[in-house]
């Protein structure tokens, strides 16, 4: 699996919830969207899903900065960073490498971009 | 620019937001988040930017069956559909390209639910 960073957590699902939006803001990140994947499930399919949450993560200044080079960036926005519990109880916490996608604009600015991202969003997770 | 989906509207922007939501509501796929990103510029970096907005649209089931196949592919989830205003007051849509995403996963299973996204995307689009 290479299209992200990940880690496992031995830490609660709660608390690893609480901690890695603590973490993001830290590094300069605001989460702007976020899917309840367990209720949604539940909502939309009746199925029991474990809990597993989706928390979409935006630095404003480099998300301005690359839409000011390319507008169809915004597909890839904001940053995904997702975790889920464990059947043991520990929780995997997984982050979009956001260099691989912005590499599909063939632009260097945005590579670079990207890798920035990737190091704020290792070091959020890291943290935990 | 080949990793996203992507035609120009000769409508207005009001109206793209309105009908982009029905049409994708037609091929099964519901808003699951958005980002107002002009309000978000201005709210965060005091910028006035143009119209623009992101919306992530899922559908519960193909959803359900990429992450029974691989979790991590949450990080590609929602699907965004991304929309802004032109000077000449045209709108141009742009859809994620779903295919080369999951291609990521180098999973044939998970590239086959990507092509069927694309086409649900694209005949939302072209619906417009």
């Amino acid at each position: 699996m290479d299209y992200a960073y990940q880690k496992i957590k031995n830490l609660d699902f709660d608390k690893v919830n609480e901690k890695i939006r603590e973490a993001l803001m830290d590094v300069g990140f605001g989460i702007i969207t976020e899917i309840d994947v367990q209720k949604t499930f539940k909502e939309k399919l009746d199925i029991h899903y474990e809990r597993f949450q989706i928390l979409g993560a935006c630095n404003p200044s480099l998300a301005h900065e690359a839409l000011s080079i390319e507008k169809e960036i915004a597909i890839f926005m904001p940053c995904n960073v997702v975790f889920w519990e464990n059947k043991d109880g520990s929780v995997t916490l997984s982050a979009v490498d956001a260099e691989k996608q912005l590499n599909f604009a063939n632009n260097k600015q945005l590579s670079r971009l990207g890798k920035k991202v990737n190091n704020l969003l290792a070091q959020a997770i890291d943290s935990l």
